[in-house]
């Protein structure tokens, strides 16, 4: 008689029983209603830690802080299941200190999100929400990034909640390789017009600035960056095309900028002559 | 008789006369040594305007200001034969409010920098210089971000100005293609011990991060970020190999993040069941 099939049962029912260790963070701050649609699906996946802004951070790219301090203090009225903390930095510096100082273990995932307004196509380069998630994937952690295509506070998350269940689900099953980030956008339409998930690449676009140039009380001219996305690609291979066309836009994402395909004109140009 | 000859002439007389228009900014402030040299190499190549943050502005990354005003100041006591603005806004403000509110025409080129300081490696992501570059990428303009690894105030700047030189003109003369942006950084060396410039990609590595927490006279916890640079890349094509072995590293960035290789991949997962 061997005692292996009992050992590899206990192997088996012991890894099924460890929830996964997710830490939640977004750039809206820890208040905001996205937030909170993520942690109640988060927490019914895994062990929820959450780190988030104490304050809205939208827009600020992959901000760091380094010229001043930071606070991180622990919420006391939230939930008793999860541990909650307010930070004072930037998405950026929250997943930094949750990794580095506040979490005993290192998380098996990172969730940033849900934004409230889109952050597809070029939006990923300003993107707080992205920036949580890419930062995570630096530390070489999976990651996803959510957004909603609705800037209202009220926005109704509770539809898209099956979808990220889904996407999270996916990624700690076929564990996904380090240094992968998913953008995650999604097209504001009721569920039953959603056509499904869609695996695509960053379209091509910019933002045409448009500054409102006001007169302060003082007489002191100031702006308020303003303007709208422009796409220019015709691609049905894209985030926008498939927001546009109902689908809910997944692009990998991760973070060496080198444009590769363009060393080898670069060493034809005369730098050291 | 033709007077095709003389017309050509004419031509390239206008061509050559026609000087540059080049857009200086950076992330250290408008009175930060390093964009005094860029600005001193700039004037001897095209005409200059200088839009660049009124304060630091190091570790902003990709941030712009959507949730409160800008202003941009014109600096009276400036050079007379250069225009500059002082900017309460990041460093990718400055690239866009330049473009879309203070200049006319649209620039040949932007330059950003000289920083401070390293933008090597995964520095590119955090580094409010090169997000300026970056930003005048996106916008189309050739752009390039400069930085010189010596943090001090009083680093010694003149003897890379024969480099700068030489890599600008080489952008402007080989027309670089839009969306290019070149990553730029020197070694800190004497100029007899620099070997060259080499042509690289952005090496793998991250910051190991170690806050160091204390105690405010309040009472209260905060954290200062501190950590150091870590490089897990054996590469001898990478930046960090460049300047450690005595070159000045550039690498060509590009800002479409998607990671196109895992496309694939994510097809075969289970997203729409």
């Amino acid at each position: 008689m061997s005692y292996l099939p009992i050992f590899v049962a206990l192997l088996n029912d012991s890894k099924m029983n460890k929830k996964p260790l997710i830490l939640v963070t977004n750039d809206d701050g820890i208040t905001a209603p996205g937030i909170r649609t993520l942690i109640k699906v988060m927490k019914s996946i895994g062990n929820v830690v959450v780190i988030a802004p104490d304050s809205p951070q939208s827009g600020m790219g992959h901000a760091i802080t380094v010229n001043s301090t930071l606070h991180c203090d622990k919420v006391s009225e939230a939930d008793a299941e999860i541990e909650e903390y307010s930070c004072s930095g930037t998405p950026a510096d929250c997943v930094k200190l949750a990794i580095h100082e506040i979490l005993d273990t290192r998380p098996d995932l990172c969730v940033s999100g849900i934004n409230h307004g889109s952050n597809s196509s070029i939006n990923v380069i300003y993107s707080g929400t992205m920036s949580a998630a890419i930062e995570a994937g630096i530390e070489g952690i999976p990651a996803i990034g959510f957004s909603l295509l609705d800037y209202s506070w009220d926005a109704d998350f509770s539809q898209i909640e099956g979808y990220i269940h889904t996407i999270v689900t996916n990624v700690l099953d076929n564990k996904m390789q380090p240094g992968m980030v998913l953008n995650v956008n999604f097209p504001k339409l009721i569920k039953d017009e959603i056509k499904g998930i869609k695996v695509c690449r960053q379209a091509k676009g910019n933002w045409v600035e448009e500054f409102d140039k006001r007169i302060s009380p003082m007489g002191r001219e100031y702006y308020w960056l303003s303007g709208q996305f422009v796409s220019f690609d015709k691609g049905e291979d894209t985030d926008d095309w498939a927001l546009k066309n109902g689908y809910i836009s997944l692009v990998p994402c991760q973070f060496d900028l080198t444009a590769h395909h363009f060393i080898q004109e670069l060493n034809t140009w005369d730098l050291n002559d």
